[in-house]
This record gives C-alpha cells, structure tokens and sequence, in this order.
C-alpha cells in the first residue's frame, strides 16, 4: 500500500482522481495517445491503482466516457413538442452541448478518439448507438428511423469536427444561433421528411 | 553516403519511396503518431535522407498531403449543369471519392490528422480553404458563399466521419447511390436555397 503521491487505495477520492485524469487526457489526445502511465500520473496515483480500479486502458475508457448530456431527458425533450420543429430544437441541443466548454471538450474528446483508433471507434459507436440513436428511432416510430438517425448523426459530428475541431471559416466564428439556423432544416429533413426511394427500396 | 539499405540519396526512387511511406503512415496512423524515423523505416531509407529531402515533418506532411481529387477539374465540373442538381451531383462526386480505396484512404487519413492535433488541423483547413472552398465559393458567385461553402464541409466531413471511420450502422452498411440520394438535398439546401436571416444579417 504505502503513501505514495499522498494517496492510498480506499482514499474515496482516488478512483474520482483517476476517473478525472482520464477524462481530460482522452479529450485531449485522443485514445491511442493516452498511456494507463500518462493517467496515474495525472491523477498523482500509483500506476498499479489505475489498473486495480479500472482494469484495462480499454476498460478505463468505457467506464469514464460520458455523453455530455442525460439521453434519456433530452431526446424526449426534443420529440415532444411540434413534429415541424424537432430539427430547430435538435440544432439548439446540440449547439448548447458544443458551446459549453465542458460540453464541448467532452464531445470532441469522443470524436478525436474515434477518429484515432479502430478500437476507440468500436466502442464510441456502441455508446452513442445505445445512448443516442437507439432513443432517437424510438421516439421517431417509423420503419426508416435508425437510417434518419444515423444521417443525424452524420450532420451532427461533422458540425462538430468543421466548427470546432478543424475551425473552418466563417463556420467557426459564426453567432450560435447563426449555426442552429443554418443546420436545422437539414435535421428536420432527415428526421420527419420524405426519404428518397432508394433509402427506402432494400429496408 | 555508402549504400545503407541499398538506396542513396540521388537514387531518383529515393524521394518518391519517403513520399509513398509518409502518405501510407499519415493516413493508417495519424499526424502525430507517424515520426520521421517510422517514415524512413517504412520507405527504408536512412532516416536522415527523410530531413534532407523534405525538413521537418511539418513540412514532409504539407509535402505528402493531397486530395484525392483535383478540385481545379471536379468543382467546376459540379458546378457546370443545372443548377437544381448541384447538390446531387456533388453527393456523387464525394461518395464517389469515398467508394474509391486510394481516395477513401487519402480524405479519412486527412480526417484522422486534422482530428488527432492542432497544428495538422491548421494545415489541412488552410489546404481544403485555399483549394476546395474558395474554389465552391467562387463557382457560386454569392455573397454569402463562404458561409455555403463551410456548411458543405461540415456534412462531407461528417459523411466520411460517420460512414468511413466510426462506420455508424445502417449508414455504413447502405449502397452508395443511397447515401448520394439521402445527402443531396442537404448539400442541395447549402450550396442554392435560401438560407435564414440569422446567417444574412451580419455579413
């Protein structure tokens, strides 16, 4: 056990300390780059701790990746008012996630890692699969709904990555509600409009 | 000079062999986990033959980057017919790229970099501004075709992210004339139709 870095295994605050520290290093160098090593000494801990709290790098990751917003609370919220205005209010929910630092920063980190690595991908496609587009066809009810989910999802990361990761211009610098306006007709067709029939031909 | 691994500099494959193992690494690896020395071991050649041809790896990644395609041809191209059907026929034009092994590999390895590091960002934002967007916004002859031509980006980057890298289901899974028929009316939207007054009024 020892005292080593002032915590030992049992501190209630340790496994917080290296959750943290793996949080802020997958957002900020991606999966691949990010060593169990880099973690523990993030989290002034023992390297052995991080591995007898969270087991593997890749087990680490799955336990600290959190969607910055509650899926359960928001993709009801956005379903719930007029069908001809879902795209106006998925816009708005994901550019209040992307404009808050701390939603922002957790959001790119689960980009930046899936862009990294096949591994880190897999299991950032899992989460958001589960989390997200599974409550997104859900709550849409239609034959074709996991299609208009994952063209959402493509809209969205792309938003993402143009704006935020990458810093096109004038993508970048425009006003948020500049960018909410921009994106939500094209939200709201992939989510309530017509799909053309080859879409629709093999489904 | 000697004969180390049986290439000498002046050798003329010497050049095209750095260049050929640094386009393979920056794509399957990313910016900033390819080093000059993996580069040299790829195209085996002294590492030191990789500096003097190319100098830093900056400069060997702004060397070895290229779009898979030539926009000086494929933008005017998309932009030559009607012009209701831009968007499709720039739909087909980047799925086309992406259904190509060579250009698939080129335009997410180029993703992958922007997404992995900062300083490969800011070099693949100044080559698809200075080549791809001024040459969308100068075809579309608008004032506010800067703005269209960063909105396009964000789906095409999108696209590649969702159905290329992290491979989202059913996205990943539909045939490509499918994924030109879902996408070319939000490209359509862009690049022609209206766009609302939050994105006019303060340009």
């Amino acid at each position: 056990m020892g005292r080593r870095s002032g915590r030992r295994p049992g501190d209630s605050g340790t496994r917080e300390a290296i959750r943290a520290a793996a949080v802020r290093l997958f957002a900020e160098q991606g999966y691949d780059r990010t060593s169990m090593r880099a973690v523990a000494a993030a989290a002034a801990v023992d390297p052995k701790l991080v591995a007898h709290y969270f087991g593997s790098k890749q087990q680490l990751f799955v336990s600290v990746v959190e969607l910055p917003f509650d899926p359960a609370v928001v993709v009801p919220a956005i379903f719930a008012g007029a069908r001809e205005e879902i795209g106006e209010r998925l816009a708005s929910a994901v550019v209040g996630v992307l404009e808050d630092p701390e939603g922002r920063r957790r959001l790119t980190g689960l980009i930046r890692a899936a862009a990294s690595e096949p591994e880190a991908a897999r299991m950032v496609r899992e989460l958001v699969g589960r989390e997200v587009f599974a409550r997104i066809a859900e709550a849409l009810g239609v034959e074709d709904a996991d299609v208009r989910a994952s063209l959402v999802g493509s809209q969205v990361v792309g938003l993402a990555m143009a704006r935020y990761i990458v810093r096109v211009e004038p993508l970048a610098s425009l006003p948020p509600e500049a960018v909410v306006a921009a994106i939500a007709p094209n939200l709201q067709r992939y989510l309530v409009e017509p799909l053309p029939p080859a879409l629709r031909a093999d489904r």
